[in-house]
């Protein structure tokens, strides 16, 4: 039918989205995931997500086998199996139906069943692996400094509307920040010349920051009051981890690593956990850091519902880069590179190493 | 364009969804059609509902011929005809445009016309057929007992997000009951082993019980508050009737038949036609059963709803059934027939006959 | 997948739209930009509009071409530039980017440009050319009387679900005032006969009536209390503006001249602009016959929105006309040609003139 037509300009059909079902991604944080059916959804499926009699975590298809109706909507049984809503049938975390009510003559047991996605426990987060027939590329990202003495670490989990490519070219992007987040982070006015050392591995990509200065907006100078040198890492690991790594002086580090899911093509879930160590007691800066980074955070949501909104209308994203978007088109080798089983193996030395000056 | 990809399972693209549109259905209850215009919709297509002159129900496509306005937002003229609100064409009750306000030199009047379905007035419905050349495969359904002496009938209209398979199949399923309706209707503690019947003629299925106690839920316990032994039959007649029937003793008699009508592929309106019998005085039961069936009703069409988001998501049904689902795969074939024009001839013998064990 | 679907009756798939893009419409009026970014959409294309630092209004696409965010989100720089909100890209009125904050050496700046539009800023109104090549086949509509001496000029923006051509057909339309105004216009009793002179241009149609007694509805009386002759036009000029002209006896005459923007191929933004001479003074006059005028435009955009959801529900228009539809059929005639590019060659007589009697 006849709908709002663009006509100018042509954009091609292309979107920056990567299908990776053979690598893990985190489903909740551990602490939220009861007995309670609590449904996800990772790469546009549906699952359903619960801890049996013995606390395991399991995910199945959110689809009961019988009549369809989501598993979610059901509880969790005495023993420990999941119990849909409609007809009572039960589910153990492997998908088995283990129990009909009202079927006296069972013929045919073995062939009631629920898809079930691997799961695992790890770093207080649920990882599941999209995968039914649990063909796996990867180990869950293993996160470093959780258990590590003198660190504190938070958990953080936002949403926003965005493919996972763009979530993550946000997330590490340092030009932006001067203006998105003007004033709160980076200013515009201040200009100092630094230079960026970008190292690309077979499954993930750096830019480490050389030269930079204490960052002259109000987050910069709550973490370190007293400036210092600042040593400064933003790095994506396949297939959707952000982290940005923060030493100012000796006593101040901070790592922020993020765990993207994919809930669909355009809706990106973050877990970020952040890890750090600071002259400051971690309870003074809390109350005062945590309110600035969901400013933070809003803003960049916004943009990316908006740039979102715009691809989706277009039909296909029409980018123009600079060689200051110093991550976003080797990020998106990489994902494009899982995506069609084409990566290289690894190596001691990176695939590429580049110098990029840029003037924040 | 992209959007959210469901890839693990694959479900085909089935959907349990006949559209008989040489059959009848009921657009509205008698009592609720007057000479304002009443919008309806049946098999997708939009209709206007009003009495003429003569007080004859007529359904016309609710789409002005002229400029494509809805007719149901003009009025009945003091003639009797449906006038457009826009140019105030008029139209009878079979279609004919009578009046063109401003024209003089009419030329083509039998030109203008609005497609017109056959109506009927019967037990207290209107009767719809959806098929403006009025070719029918049968008579609208004959609702039994509704002027039987000493009976009380009382006409209900719902409406659930549901295929009318789906709410036929769940109308006329018992399994549910203990589990959705927990506590409500029948329990899920009490176990006795009965047998069911199932009967198939050509256009129509029944499923009777034998050896059911009565049940032990509050609604039982009301009808029959002394026991008794229990006679249920559940049937389901072409196109869409579903009707259920228990005798609980000599002297209770409760009989639902519920016309049901496809308003669109995922909508169905349902008109519960209940006629009853009872030792205990209609005026005493009324005002306790109806709040009791419309929560047992909420219950159904909240799951319903459920299972049709489901199923359009995933793109298809994917269903899987035990022989305790009783009568989904005959109506299924029923209507399936009927769509195909291959329904059996009709015979004194039912064309399947068979047993099934459950446990209620 | 399976969605409801009507059957009968087929209504072919023909929908009365034509883009237009070598044609001005339009954006905004002149007083309402300021250098503050305003988004506005025609033919589907979704615009920026500023003025830049020179005051001139400039049209760009409201997509920055580095990541794809609105450019009307950002702001005018002190340069006159437009400043995306995202990484500070900015843009000059003819769509180039003159800056790239952070970026030390810029290879390619020619390579950075946003597409932009002609922009025309003349009687009060600021029109665009929705065509960034710049092909026109005509210059903005001049509206007549906006300065001339005596007359008062206002202008209201209004926006109605509904194509253009179903716009522009309402708002020429004679018959449906007695209906869906009735009492306010005309009034469906009063009835006589007069005579439609209908003349086609090779870019133009005019209906010309004659013997039409001053209306008998409380906006007529308003304008003429004393009553006189009517001298009564209606007039469409490509691409898209609908023009009705009232002479009422000497000391009156009243002059709307509607320039519709199609925002989509089903949402017309309309800016009519309303010169007029009275006996009565306007400051007497306007306090009245606005509202009454808001209360009939209301009438008339419900009207426009259930025929518009009609037209989408069935996939299609089927209309059915009678030669009291005077100008609908014209006025699809030139906008056809104009998409096909066969526009007649300009002539001093009209290549169509045709009477019709209607009865008012």
């Amino acid at each position: 039918m006849l709908e709002p037509r663009l006509k100018p300009p042509a954009s091609g059909d292309h979107v920056s989205v990567a299908r990776l079902n053979t690598w893990w991604y985190v489903a909740c944080a551990a602490r939220d995931l009861s007995d309670k059916p609590m449904p996800v959804r990772i790469l546009g499926i549906p699952m359903v997500l619960f801890r049996d009699s013995a606390g395991r975590a399991a995910a199945l298809l959110d689809r009961c086998p019988h009549r369809n109706v989501p598993l979610s909507l059901g509880r969790v049984s005495n023993d420990g199996r999941l119990e849909c809503v409609y007809h009572g049938w039960r589910f153990d975390g492997a998908g088995r139906c283990t129990h009909v009510p009202a079927l006296c003559n069972d013929r045919n047991p073995d062939a009631r069943r629920v898809e079930a996605f691997p799961t695992r426990e790890q770093d207080g987060l649920i990882w599941v692996l999209p995968n039914a027939a649990g063909e796996a590329s990867a180990e869950p990202f293993a996160l470093p400094l959780t258990q590590a003495p003198g660190y504190a670490t938070v958990i953080r989990e936002v949403s926003v509307e965005g493919t996972l490519h763009a979530a993550v070219e946000n997330a590490l992007d340092v030009p932006h920040t001067a203006f998105l987040h003007g004033g709160l982070f980076r200013t515009s006015t201040a200009r100092n010349r630094i230079q960026a050392v970008v190292r690309r591995w077979h499954d993930r990509v750096e830019a480490q920051y050389i030269g930079e200065p204490r960052p002259s907006g109000l987050v910069a100078r709550l973490i370190s009051p007293s400036g210092g040198e600042v040593l400064h890492w933003d790095r994506f690991f396949l297939p959707s981890v952000a982290q940005v790594e923060y030493r100012i002086g000796e006593e101040n580090h901070f790592l922020v690593t993020t765990a993207m899911t994919p809930v669909s093509d355009f809706q990106t879930r973050m877990f970020a956990v952040i890890s750090f160590k600071l002259r400051v007691p971690a309870r003074l800066v809390l109350p005062v850091l945590e309110p600035l980074a969901m400013r933070i955070f809003k803003q960049d949501a916004e943009i990316l519902a908006a740039q979102t909104a715009t691809i989706r209308e277009f039909g296909g994203e029409a980018f123009l880069s600079t060689e200051i978007d110093i991550l976003g088109a080797h990020i998106w080798r990489l994902l494009k590179r899982a995506e069609q089983g084409t990566l290289e193996a690894p190596r001691d030395q990176p695939e590429v190493e580049r110098e990029v000056t840029l003037e924040v």
